[in-house]
């Protein structure tokens, strides 16, 4: 606050002791697991260093939702096992370094995905009808529930306990969150999902884009086909899950616009991108001596992200024998059975504290799959990319970058040492890369609140004000015909019809009197 | 910034350094007068403060633009005297006490509105015209221009010496900046300006909305035509103001969804609204006792702007009769010839402190015309308001409180004691206005980041940046049939037609075929 001018402090103050504390706050956490629920963690162990009460419930089989000293859980049965999910997880990772067409590859994403789903659907299910767990639940009184929209659950919990909603999430299929909020997405400028099209379109890619919507809203009319049956069972009166989507008070969109290109926006939607780059720790000694040493040839880290480290040997030879050609050393991400003749400047590690190695300044490349995180900690961390989009979002996010000009592409299935060789050296040599990547850089990073702070703001603001509903648009009340005006449309093109009509007919009558009449006198 | 996880601070650090410094850039700031010029002011102070550098050009004839100790001033000459300007104001003044049809209201606003345009424009034309004044202000080597579209002076200065606009604006006639930031704004939920619909309309409330849409879009071509033939003139290359200001890189909208309702927006908004309610002393001596001594009563704020602070005496006589039935006392901002009788209860003034007073625990109501400064005064502090909406945005901004259940609405030209007592005393009374205002209050004032820290933020992220160029949409380069998608719907439809077609062809061939060979035989 600046220094020169006196804010209606007292004012401010007043307002917030009638709103009553904001610390003491009761929040229901319901993440999703794998990579989504590594971010939003940040934000719950905030909330708990600052006074709040946080409940996460756990499916009993689980990635890396586990308990912590930061928050208490609760675990719930579920109808699969662990067993269950490594059998799915497995079939898209095996996928990936396998060539497909276009379309064989999206049916493969989808049908996996909707896999993945139905057994999640199923949990949650198990979880709704779980009585006692549900009102013992209830008879917490949580203020409000922060969940990631791409699974039901929290959603529905927020129904049935009748309390207000955060989403916290990078986006979901079908951009359903959009759709959910009444976010317009003009067809022209907005690419769609998997079309791989850009925000600058030709006249082709924007008849691409047109089919994509039509071809992706029937698929994920599929997708969501589970969710929608759940909500119906359990959420009393509302029909879809985008329509109970709909009453979400804050939406913490890991996203902003140095990642997304710019597109109309809604009230409630709070950008956090880039709230992954907070750093915990220093680099472990025997990391930082090794990326010390690399002189000024810098290093290069490679990891396919926290679902892909294993990879088949004949891919993983070719980046071995790209990497042992590149004065560069190399920090790897690897699961497998290392050859052994490993070159020296390469280090294989099971784990990597990839944003701490970004932040180091001889840091010049990242090899990486494309996900969201990834993406925003090389942004935070001004590194350009080589991306081997695997699944998901990844396709579409891969393609922000390289519009930017600071990513390279190459596909898994078809990798060759020669690729990663070309790629990696114009990434480095080419200074243009660096620069985008620091512009980029440097807008993404300026910015006047923290994306953690926002995120905890916007969260407390809920809490403090029960909801947020002066952020709603009165558009939620309106059917698509309303919405698009298109009755009104109709009626004033009847009247205006009607008087062209009515006009002509007394003019055509009145000529037709006189031509009579004239004739009349003519005989 | 939170105290418990380590940021990329030092990140951040080494991008500012990279940007170059912050302090010490130079504003061009070309502002409207009247009180659009007031809360501008309050960021220019402050960015001087900060150690920027602004200039601020003044026209000679000017009512509230004046030299200052805390910024440079460039008075400029215009073609039309300070008696030109007086004359408009005090006819638009006059007008506010007859009585007028609601389309005659319109022509009337507009007509008046019309005529100080043009002379605003010629004073613009003369400026852009004066060499010499606009080659020394070139070589100042501006970084940005400051200024309110109101006026196209600003956006073609922005374009003459190629550097960044950030505008600062309530909102333009016809929503003008709406449509050059490509913003949709669906007509079902998003009230056009004079419509007096709230963001839930009925049909026929939609259909007039759509009416008035356009009516007002053409009553705006007769607006904005001196501005496109002065555009068209000095911005060379360009051919309508709406085109020239889509090039602004930052809009800073005093305006947000405690006083607004919510709607789409786009990534280069920042809402600053209530960037007014700053303060800056305590209360005078004479005025603090005076209130003071209100007792449980409490006091009334009268006031209707910085434009009328005169009235025909019938109408005084109308408020004096009844105020001095309240138990309240009044403060009043009057200009007249006050009564011999003034009640005690009264304390005319020439000037108000508004802000101030409506700070004071003892203010129960304002009475005001509902510009959008006074408003915000009275939302940051919680009073209820009697509004007497005169001319321009006033009648819609009412409309938006009447909404919230915050205020009360009276007309200026049939005001009677009656009327003016019966409000007071709902206002009063009724304990839900407070209450409804109190939540409003708390939703506005309820944000991470303070108006005026927002407003000299975004303005510096311009100055640090050269532009913000990620947050302009793609939508600019695309004309009226692409951006709706016609021509892409129109392909497809060929499409699907002509396969209709041949595929319609076919089975009438076949089944004619089929039709012939089976005569044959039959015959």
């Amino acid at each position: 606050m600046s220094g020169g001018v006196w804010f209606p402090t007292l004012g401010l103050v007043a307002w917030l002791c009638f709103l009553g504390p904001v610390q003491g706050g009761k929040v229901l956490v319901v993440p999703v697991d794998g990579s989504h629920w590594l971010s939003m963690k940040i934000v719950v162990k905030e909330l708990v260093r600052r006074g709040h009460d946080a409940l996460v419930l756990v499916p009993e089989s689980s990635m890396l939702i586990h308990g912590s000293e930061n928050y208490r859980t609760e675990v719930f049965p579920v109808p699969y096992t662990q067993d269950d999910l490594d059998q799915i997880f497995n079939k898209m990772k095996d996928g990936v370094f396998v060539k497909n067409t276009g379309i064989r590859e999206l049916y493969e994403s989808v049908y996996h995905f909707a896999h993945f789903l139905s057994l999640q659907v199923d949990g949650c299910d198990r979880l709704l009808s779980n009585k006692s767990l549900m009102t013992r639940l209830k008879d917490e009184g949580f203020d409000l529930v922060l969940t990631d929209p791409f699974l039901p659950c929290g959603s529905m919990l927020s129904h049935a306990f009748s309390i207000p909603a955060v989403y916290f999430l990078h986006g979901l299929p079908c951009e359903l969150h959009l759709e959910a909020i009444q976010c317009p997405s003009p067809l022209s400028y907005v690419p769609v999902f998997f079309s791989e099209n850009t925000d600058v379109m030709t006249f082709p890619q924007r008849v691409k884009n047109m089919l994509m919507s039509l071809v992706m809203s029937n698929m994920c009319k599929l997708i969501y086909r589970d969710f929608d049956t759940l909500v119906r069972k359990h959420s009393g009166g509302i029909t879809t899950y985008q329509e109970l989507m709909s009453h979400g008070a804050i939406w913490l969109l890991r996203s902003d616009f140095a990642f997304d290109w710019p597109r109309p926006i809604m009230s409630n939607i709070v950008f956090i991108g880039g709230i992954n780059c907070a750093k915990t720790a220093p680099l472990p000694a025997d990391l930082e001596a090794f990326v010390d040493g690399s002189g000024d040839d810098g290093f290069i880290i490679f990891t396919l992200g926290s679902m892909v480290s294993k990879m088949p040997e004949d891919k993983a030879k070719e980046f071995f024998d790209a990497f042992k050609q590149l004065p560069q050393r190399v920090l790897w991400r690897f699961d497998g059975v290392p050859p052994t003749d490993v070159p020296k400047n390469i280090k294989l590690l099971k784990w990597l504290p990839q944003n701490d190695l970004l932040g180091h300044p001889k840091a010049k490349v990242i090899i990486t799959h494309g996900g969201s995180h990834s993406i925003y900690e090389a942004i935070c961390n001004a590194v350009p990319m080589l991306v081997f989009p695997l699944f998901g979002d990844q396709l579409d996010n891969v393609h922000r970058m390289l519009s930017r000009g600071v990513a390279e592409k190459l596909t898994a299935h078809d990798v060759t040492t020669e690729k990663v060789l070309t790629a990696v050296n114009k990434l480095v040599n080419d200074k243009r890369y660096k620069e985008n990547m620091v512009k980029l850089s440097a807008a993404h990073l300026d910015r006047p609140v923290e994306p953690l702070e926002s995120a905890v703001f916007w969260t407390e603001f809920v809490i403090r004000h029960k909801g947020a509903p002066h952020l709603r648009v009165a558009a939620h009340d309106l059917n698509w015909i309303q919405y698009h005006s298109l009755d009104v449309i109709g009626f004033l093109l009847i009247i205006v019809l009607s008087v062209v009509f009515v006009t002509v007919k007394c003019c055509l009558s009145c000529i037709r009197k006189c031509c009579r009449s004239s004739k009349r006198k003519s005989d």
